[in-house]
């Protein structure tokens, strides 16, 4: 599938839906530092997700938009917020919000895209009972996004993670997004809590997979495609599930090495290579792609409860090209 | 009226509610952040007004408890990230939440209680159309707190602020959650819209009395009563009405020793005293106490839009209250 062309006119209206929300904002300060991210492009998977979900039930993606652009504002604002906690001056080579605005500014332009995203649902023409759906699907998910953050931060500080608790993080801080977006497009549709419940299931699957897919990409892609170099995760002493089986299952020699080398800011590429080598040598890398290839193959049985169609097509297109290489 | 013993069984419920509702977050570190403000007490004054409301509308306080609770969440959450902004570490004489749980800790502790506040009045036992209200309410509200918030923060960096753009400032900065309390209080009851509309102007304005006052008793209160040293705003460069009035009219060399005075951290006290004789030189003390008794009157006129009975007389007692000494 080749993204751009596919969903380079869905993404117009979303755009052009944030912008115009965002503008409302009277502050000029508040406004340009809320702005700082949605301007700067991005795929807009979630918004994308909802509706081709809200189309393939009942051909209401349109309808669902609101919704998506809903849950676009929550990404930035949480993105925004782990910036911040994260101490990290650049996302995708440009300057952070905080970088930019100042903590204070970007602490205040996430609490506002968070507010704006509730007050987007309450504007949305669509039935009450369904609305209310949308609001407390929406105030959960970012429930579970506080406390997969706050898990993300407390391993930081732990020296023993496990797989079943690493897994839990993510479905938390990454997966959870796309379950809301995923059950949210059903809602709008008007769908039955049987497949609410599986779009649910869907966007779980599918963001787990992603996200464990990202680990793996981190070791094994090619620097230029991925836009950053490899091994990042590796640099920065990253816990992902790749080093968790690793540590699980190595002799204490090579557990002693690549722990030398996890989390040493400048450890040179060399280092970088021999650790990935000896994440490898413990079949760790490929035991965590096994896992992303049969999450996004669950996600994609998942994905015919949606009555067959060219949207329901696509669906599944774009949850193959979740975990393309050339991603 | 005794505050404590009029409101004491009240604020019972209202506590049970707040702590137990906080219970429900898993993560440890997280829930004790969160916890952290909520459980060192307060006046809950935004449910009291709820519940009055609600009660004097057609006794369905009980009922409206928990979006006064919703609220309570609100407004810790603002707490929160207005102190790690302001770089504050000290709060009614307790540390604040980021000098105890981290930077990282408070703002994902502000966002998890904002987030908590929407959950709860998605689980209000209330007709879908009351509850988009209160949703709507609620998000358009933190929506102007945040502008409130930034304007304070533009004003640290301005020369000159106008007493018209102060005013718009507090109104969004602390009014805004006091109309949320009212009018919130009466679409619980089911109030027509201009029932609910003359509570959200009798907040608006008891708010914005409220704030003046409270700047008022910055400069007049006896320390003891204060419970904090009296001239800390000047200490502190805030440009409040009483500095705005006093500039717009004070001769060049009483503006420029005051100006010397404000902002000074180190100030002796008999130089915050020459600054405060300064504001009272140009009668700026008197005419900001004068405007927030005027809007506390107007506010209590609002109030006879309620049905006669003993909650509505409880609610002008609360309204005087606001503006007491010994507050």
């Amino acid at each position: 599938m080749d993204f751009k062309k596919e969903f380079s006119e869905t993404i117009i209206p979303i755009n052009r839906e944030i912008e115009s929300l965002i503008s409302e904002v009277e502050n000029k300060n508040l406004r340009d530092a809320m702005l700082h991210y949605p301007k700067a492009g991005g795929k807009r998977l979630r918004p994308i997700f909802t509706m081709l979900i809200a189309d393939a039930i009942n051909k209401s993606g349109m309808k669902a938009l609101p919704y998506g652009v809903a849950l676009e504002m929550v990404h930035n604002f949480t993105l925004i917020h782990d910036d911040v906690m994260d101490n990290d001056d650049t996302r995708r080579g440009m300057k952070t919000t905080h970088i930019v605005y100042g903590i204070p500014g970007a602490i205040l332009a996430g609490d506002a895209l968070f507010a704006k995203a509730f007050a987007i649902v309450g504007d949305m023409d669509l039935n009450a009972e369904h609305k209310i759906d949308l609001f407390k699907l929406l105030a959960t998910s970012v429930l579970l996004l506080a406390e997969g953050q706050q898990m993300d931060m407390d391993f930081e500080k732990s020296a023993d993670v496990k797989a079943d608790e690493y897994l839990k993080m993510i479905e938390r801080k990454t997966a959870v997004l796309m379950s809301a977006a995923a059950q949210g497009g059903a809602i709008v549709a008007g769908a039955n809590l049987k497949l609410q419940k599986s779009m649910f299931e869907f966007g779980r699957m599918m963001g787990l997979g992603f996200q464990i897919w990202d680990d793996v990409l981190d070791l094994r892609a090619n620097e230029k495609k991925l836009g950053k170099p490899v091994g990042s995760d590796i640099r920065n002493g990253k816990k992902t599930l790749i080093v968790i089986y690793a540590l699980e299952t190595l002799d204490a020699d090579k557990r002693k090495r690549l722990e030398q080398i996890l989390g040493k800011l400048d450890a040179s590429k060399s280092e970088v290579d021999e650790a990935i080598a000896i994440l490898d040598s413990a079949g760790a890398i490929d035991r965590a792609e096994r896992i992303a290839l049969e999450l996004i193959s669950k996600a994609k049985v998942l994905i015919d409860d949606l009555p067959e169609g060219e949207d329901r097509q696509k669906l599944k297109d774009l949850t193959d090209f979740m975990i393309r290489r050339e991603w």
